[in-house]
């Protein structure tokens, strides 16, 4: 028995994991469960999912509280993410995907992503126009690095934040343990953007005035400057913290960290990271104990330190995507504006996805200090209340307690 | 006026970071202030901070439930560290030491730290004897390496491993998300011994089993072996997480790190870790997307995420090392044994430091399966208990709120 058109809807996650994709995705679910669509379809690896017909039915799960409950509080990507960019032109793979929309009776189409994946929004809701689809299109934000446009800021960064602030306050106590002076240079993710390294001055406290150097991809990144930078501060305090967007570039706009890529003894080519690069150029110019510190992909998937605010906007994005649907709205990416700070207040409206799609947004040049060396009060109080508040998974025996992901993993 | 010999006590802290040190200070402190001792005088930079006369008076703080309470939920060292281990002979220094001692009218000295820490306690209360002083000098255990003897589980121990299951469990949901075949190597600290690295065990959960591929120092590593277990690995799943401790070596005893290091443009060598050169094989011999991560400092440092047992345990042994000095013993460490680990049960005991500084506990080989590749039931029991509940420091502005170490960091 065939379904009506549009009974059913279909979601997707792409792009890079954050620590709450997952809550966008429940929200998506608990909002199309209440509209009463039928059946629910998620699919696995994105867009390529849709393609290769590799779909999962989240209808019960959609209707289980308790479960969409464990699903918000997981990190990364339940139904896992594709890299895959829609080509401009492709017909056959465009008539394809509306062909799979029509056989499963899809009346919405949700893909929760960061720029490339409103790409692919704005690509559907563009080509659904031309020949007159009733399918509805809709892009959920999400990501870390915070360079969405159209929205005030992106689910992910809240958390993300929170765990770099966190952490960056962390390693302070690490490396102050010792008398000598000394240099700890933390390499956080943003190759293009440095909202998520500029989270770490959230960690300053009274008494404890690090990170004292802060460096970001929107001011050319000059070795001179930083070394007096770093010789001034260590005259105030034994430790120097500093920390840096991986994608800091110099005057010429070429990366740091590229232009001292390594060799190995086999003749590899390693990329060397721009903190390894600016820890080697202190112990020989300074002759001072330094270290370089990663905080790895934790950074973007640490689902045990998360902002209660970012996850609970996260969320409501995804419902408020559904409520955009159901209205009759396509090529739209559910958003949010801030309405006021104190209290924090924030708008949800929809936004064009042609208007955002393929933008990066910069951190405004008046938040980062005169010198460029740190941020200045405006960015703090954009950035505090994006990571207020805890949520963490339930434990089980001692740990997060996340759904098992043995439909991404596991082989037939 | 000098006060009565006796009425004061001292304690410092040494060797490495532990997200639970504090606490065990702050066990020091609550029971000092409970037993009446007159002045609590904390050692900055451990015992440099004796000899160079940097103390800081802590006799306040030890009043003051709620201090003491944001104390003991700080992680690294709130005194500072050394890496200072005492020369077997040099009388002139010992008597210094002792000559402080009777300067600032101490009746016991504390020192909570690991190996090198019980080496300096051995050695203090060894000289103590011959001179027949009546400074009891009682040593606090802690480290995360848990390669204590004398001791069921350090300090430290249960907090570095709840950090790194749940890391390893998060790592899994951020590099399951792509539908390529993959492997993720975690390299993971503990240069001679595999406690923390087979902790990455307790990660496992059903319908998702990995870390798959655990390997310890403890067992000699055999690169071609290693091989042949991924390629086995991937049969059943399209993600193959590899946990490897960073001191592997193979069969004649030499590092798997060391053996491969690097040289960059400039010249210089860099030590390449295990899990970097294990991406490299990988990489060229099976031709794979591969991915080495390192979990950083914040393995030992991460106070948000420390285990409940692991900070109570860690309180409770500072406490305890008090009762024993109010009881005159001298060269002891204070300790715990197991009693049952169903309910989870300890006892609290003196070891003499005598018999368990500088030695090195290692994994029982039965508690490492026969390949050499994971660990035992054995294994998961002993370490099962160790990371239960959660001991978070209070949140202001959404970050955890430490003491202020501004007297390690500022200069006068």
């Amino acid at each position: 028995m065939k379904r009506l058109t549009g009974r059913n809807i279909m979601v997707g996650q792409s792009g890079g994991p954050t620590a709450v994709i997952n809550s966008s995705l429940a929200g998506v679910l608990s909002a199309a469960a209440e509209a009463n669509f039928e059946t629910i379809y998620g699919l696995i690896n994105g867009i390529t999912g849709l393609i290769d017909g590799k779909l999962l039915d989240l209808t019960e799960l959609s209707h289980q509280p308790e479960q969409l409950d464990a699903l918000k509080r997981s990190p990364a990507m339940y139904l896992g993410s594709c890299r895959y960019k829609l080509p401009e032109k492709n017909e056959e793979l465009y008539a394809r995907i509306f062909q799979k929309f029509e056989e499963f009776s899809v009346g919405a189409f949700f893909y929760i992503g960061g720029n490339d994946s409103m790409d692919t929004v704005a690509k559907l809701s563009a080509y659904g126009e031309t020949i007159g689809s009733d399918v509805r299109i809709i892009g959920v934000p999400k990501t870390i690095d915070n360079d969405l446009c159209g929205i005030d800021h992106a689910p992910g960064f809240g958390s993300a934040a929170k765990y770099i602030a966190t952490t960056v306050r962390e390693i302070t106590y690490d490396t102050a343990i010792y008398k000598q002076d000394k240099v700890t240079i933390v390499e956080i993710m943003g190759r293009d953007s440095g909202w998520l390294t500029a989270s770490a001055a959230l960690a300053k406290m009274e008494h404890t005035p690090v990170p004292q150097l802060i460096y970001l991809p929107e001011v050319p990144f000059d070795t001179e400057k930083f070394l007096a930078d770093v010789k001034a501060k260590l005259e105030k305090n034994n430790l120097v913290i500093v920390c840096v967007s991986e994608g800091v570039k110099n005057e010429h706009g070429e990366y740091i960290a590229a232009s001292e890529a390594q060799v190995d003894m086999f003749g590899h080519t390693q990329l060397c990271g721009v903190g390894k690069v600016l820890e080697n150029l202190i112990r020989d110019r300074l002759g001072i104990k330094v270290r370089a510190v990663e905080p790895n992909i934790s950074q973007r998937c640490a689902g045990h330190l998360v902002s209660a605010v970012d996850q609970e906007e996260a969320f409501r994005l995804g419902e408020y995507a559904v409520k955009l649907s159901v209205q009759g709205m396509t090529g739209m990416m559910s958003s949010l504006s801030r309405v006021s700070n104190n209290p924090y207040q924030v708008e949800f409206s929809p936004v064009p996805v042609s208007e955002i799609a393929n933008q990066a947004k910069p951190i405004p040049r008046e938040w980062i200090n005169a010198e460029g060396n740190s941020v200045t009060e405006e960015m703090l109080d954009y950035l505090a209340p994006l990571i207020l508040g805890d949520a963490p998974a339930p434990q089980v025996n001692g740990l997060p307690d996340y759904p098992g992901i043995g439909h991404l993993i596991g082989r037939r």
